[in-house]
């Protein structure tokens, strides 16, 4: 079996039975789960998680698309959060026996079909985009959907797919293949926040650290700690262990104790097998020696 | 789903068509997954590892012990290996989203219809065993095949299920509950025997180590090295990482390096997440935060 996740972003977050209708498009299919989803009143915005196979995915995310563009209009919404699209974006995340490559061409055939059905413009980002500067989605967005109507005029933001004309309701979409994110917290014995900056500022790729880590400190003021709070966007090649290690010992130069972690949400089981492997010394374990995945490979 | 692993013993090693013969009634459902089967000649046996949901695993384990009952005679085997039936022994163990007490009420089933529909007297051991001296599986198969004519009519060994009279051709089973077991090895960088001897004796149940563990320090000739190759009988109790770090701190004491592990087989989830959490100090996570899990627990 081949596993693909999808996060994708609506422009709704106050009426939940809006997005509840979204939601029922992808439950209506019983090889798809939805695995979260929550809504942001003050960004007005929606993310839903889902799992599933291939095809049946690419199917329930233009169903959800649809929805989402007879449902919401841009012209009524503000939210804190930037936005050019009812459906704003559309994530495609390798998760269980498939490769960063059919997730870019899954996003294209997901992007055309919008685009040719739907009348929205796609833009491929991250892994998909076909220029560097299409990469990154807050590139992309810049000037959102009240912007737009000028930005698609310009040469270089032609989009992907679809006709160089925004959708007068659903804005512009943006679709794309990216590895899958771990949010990951370390907790210090500590109220000093300057010691959590600093060992966020060792391990972040911005200020010098590992290549895909961001990274921040913060206090948690009710337990009178602070922590290095994580995003790894690519946990094959910034490894938690290897940050989590580093962080130890950045703590220990400060006298600073590691009082324990946490990983939220979901994470794919490559992570936790290589994890393992690594701390055990392992040099040949893969994830086809769990029996759940050899059990999943039969279906 | 929840799911249970089965590792039953056939007193056959040598004659691959009736070994097949005995796994094909386990292949025919299509629910249940065999992850490996293999014959000993020297043994004269031949172990499958299987794993189902409760209701086909036990039909299939019945299946399987009849098949083995119509192919093989004990009176004319013979093998290194001690061994008192035709099938000679089934465990069955909690592997996702069961526990113990299930199995055990499982192998009481399962006793009682092979006891039952193929009169082969039938002992339940190790957590299923109904008396204290029956737990121990070698000490239910003393006197093995040839003996049980006589031990059968002893009080003490009165069947749990059947007739106290041992099937002419096929023997006697033992069906039992018990937990999963981890075959994990430490390679270590010296070709010092002793020092692996050492090492096994610190960390092994019966020289005062780690309940859970049996240990031996044995010699790799071929790569001039020594390893302590273990059996954890239970890695909830004596978890893999405990043990690991103990090896690799007795291992400095000796001023020897771990060059690197193995875990031999099959693992399940539970194993794999345990490890992580322990060496993240990740205090809230379980297996229902890995993705293929909740997959798995959508069927």
């Amino acid at each position: 079996m081949k596993l693909i996740e999808s996060v994708p972003n609506f422009s709704e977050g106050r009426r939940e039975e809006v997005v509840r209708e979204i939601v029922d498009e992808a439950s209506k299919y019983s090889n798809i789960k939805v695995l979260d989803w929550s809504m942001d009143y003050d960004h007005n915005r929606s993310v839903v998680t889902l799992v599933g196979e291939p095809e049946p995915l690419i199917n329930a995310l233009f169903d959800m698309t649809k929805k989402a563009s007879e449902l919401i209009d841009l012209r009524d919404h503000n939210g804190e959060h930037p936005r050019m699209g009812a459906t704003d974006v559309i994530p495609l995340i390798p998760v269980m026996n498939t490769k960063m490559d059919e997730c870019v061409e899954l996003s294209k055939i997901l992007g055309k079909r919008i685009a040719e059905e739907l009348k929205i413009p796609v833009y491929l980002y991250e892994k998909s985009a076909t220029k560097p500067e299409r990469e990154n989605l807050s590139n992309i967005r810049k000037g959102q959907f009240e912007g737009f109507f000028e930005k698609i005029k310009n040469p270089d933001w032609v989009p992907d797919f679809g006709p160089a004309e925004v959708h007068p309701t659903a804005g512009v979409t943006a679709v794309g293949a990216r590895e899958y994110l771990i949010a990951f917290n370390v907790n210090l014995g500590t109220d000093r926040l300057e010691v959590a900056e600093k060992i966020a500022r060792a391990v972040r790729h911005i200020s010098g650290g590992f290549r895909y880590v961001k990274a921040l400190g913060i206090e948690l003021k009710d337990k009178g700690i602070v922590q290095v709070t994580m995003n790894l966007t690519n946990y094959k090649k910034s490894p938690i262990f290897r940050v989590f290690e580093v962080i130890k010992r950045e703590a220990q130069r400060y006298g600073v104790p590691v009082l324990n972690s946490e990983i939220v949400g979901m994470v794919p089981l490559k992570a936790i097998v290589q994890t393992m492997a690594w701390y055990l010394q392992l040099d040949d374990f893969k994830e086809d020696r769990v029996i759940e995945k050899k059990i999943l490979d039969t279906f």
